[in-house]
């Protein structure tokens, strides 16, 4: 195949990326796009106006997932699907999910403009939720098109003003019965790019990165009950106190991950303390927390060496402690058949790569036992992620998507599936 | 003198608290009058006919404080002020405050009907403000009296509706110059009861506190800034997480407290962390740091030690760090000679007693520096205070009214003023 034009990629790319960006956009320069609220809508409408332009048939499904789909001309061959998702963290960056989706628009849109139709249909998806930032659940999806979750079981998790995501999604305009429901049915292969949220790649001078696994995860929220007193009036020997309880669990999180060494990693990336009053000593406190790592096995020891010792800690401060487990995501390897083209067609285009594990969670995880599986970063600027200073250069967004309409090309316009 | 019938006063000011509670009584049973409230307002309008059909005059102040008078024979002997406040906080107890007014009311009513006029003039103040509860100021009633703060400097504070004290004060019908400002002028001794809102007397099976000195205090609000950056990605090694450090400052805390020993106390009460998104390494968080102690000294050195320590965290972990001081209040230590007239009292009416110190501010801080200032205590169930929970019995109550009531005695019957 001829490769995209560098030039035109960038450009379109860039210019997708900066007009989604104004949907949700705050004052820090950020964006915010939590699920089903009305900036992450007028992204997706404006997304399938865009791709109905360049030619598309577009559709939304049940939970919102948003489809470009550019019809092949085998009606039995399986569909190659590329995206992302379109929902962001509280404030985060202009590229995380986003340049999956626009990227693909960029290669298909490219590959048709030069190639006419393809023999296998290619579809672009726009995934509702990926981040879990404005309910307690990730890749609600990718996850609703695997088949991990019931599109009406979004009526047990809430927000933090008590709505429900069933009701979220009602009020957004789906979660209907007779609105279609997507399956992996004729779903050939899954390919995500993404930016890659770490500093390898920039360090490394590497300009792409072939995912080989992404790291499994497991998620808490681990409660500590304590007793709310006067901070002048009860001496220090007869408090119960959460904050200082739930910090020592804190740190010895973090010196038991450094212990453990690369690549696990473990996180409380949330706390909350009631009453929260600088005259009181605090009676409950809540926190969050993230282990991921390659090894299922080491995250499952891990997990369970620092839920003993918050055990300990909380009995011996006379804490009451209640840990929920609300994320379990295995390690998710990707297809080497896929990873092994993409290598391939990075060196044709001559682009320095590596092979890279992936320390964040993706949608393509949710197809990894499903279908041939690919996923490709490009480098992040300093590393920097889920922030407004998230930046990948135009030139770097651009060699991204020329790798992807190569691969596309092959697997829609080739055929050649593993 | 003859004792007050413990019964009569126990029911005298049991009574008197429960009519209190219904102005500003929510549904779970606790009482919430915030300055100026309309609730307030109708507290201090009932107290105020209250004392009024009990034979007192009554005048409100400038700024809202409401005095009782029973007038002495001499015009010229200092008047003997006794009194509380009557502001809670948000959905607090009965008792707070409260029943310092109730305890006067019902001493001299005894005194004026068992013994006739006094020499001395007896006043029961009941304070305006103490808590800080609607503004981010305490002592407003008492700082008044006591010249800490001009009466037009309410204008420079605000709830968090943006009303601002002065518009408050005003919209309740206070703050007009042709109000009369209250002073010191004439002020011969300040005496305060209080429930003790610690769980030292209950445990000790003790009835009555003797306040040796009101704690100092110091507060600071400390800001730790490290990285936000992405939970999967960033190697434990490359992070800047500012809750870990932050962690590690309240352990800190802690173990600096309890190696200092009693009864310095040391307390994180509120901490907030940004963003708060569990899969994001925490870039700032901000917590506030409470230090109390009787002995200046103590607590000087324990703060510039405190804070060399935070320095040393954040430095060793690549953070930056900013700590702002909002509330330095000096130990306020009693009068020798009252204390010691509450201990013979005490010891008369057979009341087990003991020397305390308060670990909590009161309005008898303001006075200490200006007139013979004493303050006593009475258990509090299970040491609960600022809550629906608060409670002290009836006999318990009733016990305080008698050492008060014979304290007044011989400082406005018999003269005796130190």
């Amino acid at each position: 195949m001829r490769i995209p034009m560098e030039q035109e990629a960038a450009s379109f790319v860039s210019r997708l990326l900066d007009e989604l960006a104004s949907f949700g956009a705050d004052d820090q320069g950020g964006v915010t796009r939590l699920l089903y609220t009305p900036e992450w809508l007028q992204a997706q409408l404006f997304l399938a106006e865009r791709m109905k332009s360049l030619g598309m048939d577009v559709r939304f499904d049940r939970v919102g997932n948003l489809f470009g789909r550019l019809e092949g001309s085998s009606k039995e061959a399986p569909v190659i699907l590329t995206g992302s998702h379109i929902d962001t963290v509280r404030s985060g960056g202009q590229y995380d999910g986003a340049y999956g989706i626009a990227a693909g628009i960029a290669a298909v849109t490219y590959l048709k403009d030069t190639y006419g139709q393809p023999v296998n249909t290619l579809e672009i998806v726009s995934f509702c939720e990926e981040e879990g930032s404005r309910f307690p659940l990730t890749y609600w999806g990718s996850g609703h098109m695997t088949g991990v979750y019931d599109w009406q079981s979004g009526g047990i998790v809430f927000d933090t003003d008590g709505i429900s995501l069933q009701e979220a999604m009602e009020a957004a305009g789906f979660g209907k019965p007779e609105q279609e429901a997507s399956t992996l049915e004729n779903i050939g292969a899954f390919v995500e790019i993404h930016i890659e949220q770490g500093p390898v790649l920039e360090r490394q001078r590497k300009r792409i990165g072939i995912v080989e696994a992404i790291v499994g995860q497991r998620r808490y929220v681990v409660t500590v009950r304590g007793e709310t007193n006067h901070a002048g009036t009860t001496p220090m020997s007869m408090r119960h106190d959460a904050l200082v309880g739930a910090s020592e669990m804190v740190l010895q999180l973090e010196a038991d991950a450094l212990v453990s060494g690369e690549p696990l990693v473990a996180t409380v990336g949330r706390i909350e303390c009631i009453p929260n009053t600088p005259n009181v000593v605090p009676g409950e406190v809540s926190f969050t927390v993230d282990i991921r790592h390659i090894d299922e096995t080491v995250i499952t020891k891990f997990c369970e060496n620092a839920i003993a010792k918050f055990n300990d800690i909380a009995k011996w401060r006379g804490l009451e402690l209640t840990i929920v487990p609300w994320l379990e995501a295995k390690p998710a390897p990707m297809s080497r058949e896929l990873s092994d083209k993409l290598e391939r067609i990075s060196n044709d285009l001559s682009l320095p790569y590596r092979r890279i594990v992936s320390g964040a969670g993706h949608d393509a995880q949710m197809f990894t036992a499903h279908c041939p599986t690919a996923m490709l970063f490009v480098p992040s600027k300093s590393g920097i992620s889920h922030s407004p200073q998230e930046y990948t250069s135009p030139e770097e967004l651009a060699e991204g998507v020329s790798v992807l309409a190569a691969l596309l090309y092959e697997l829609a316009y080739e055929g050649i599936l593993p």
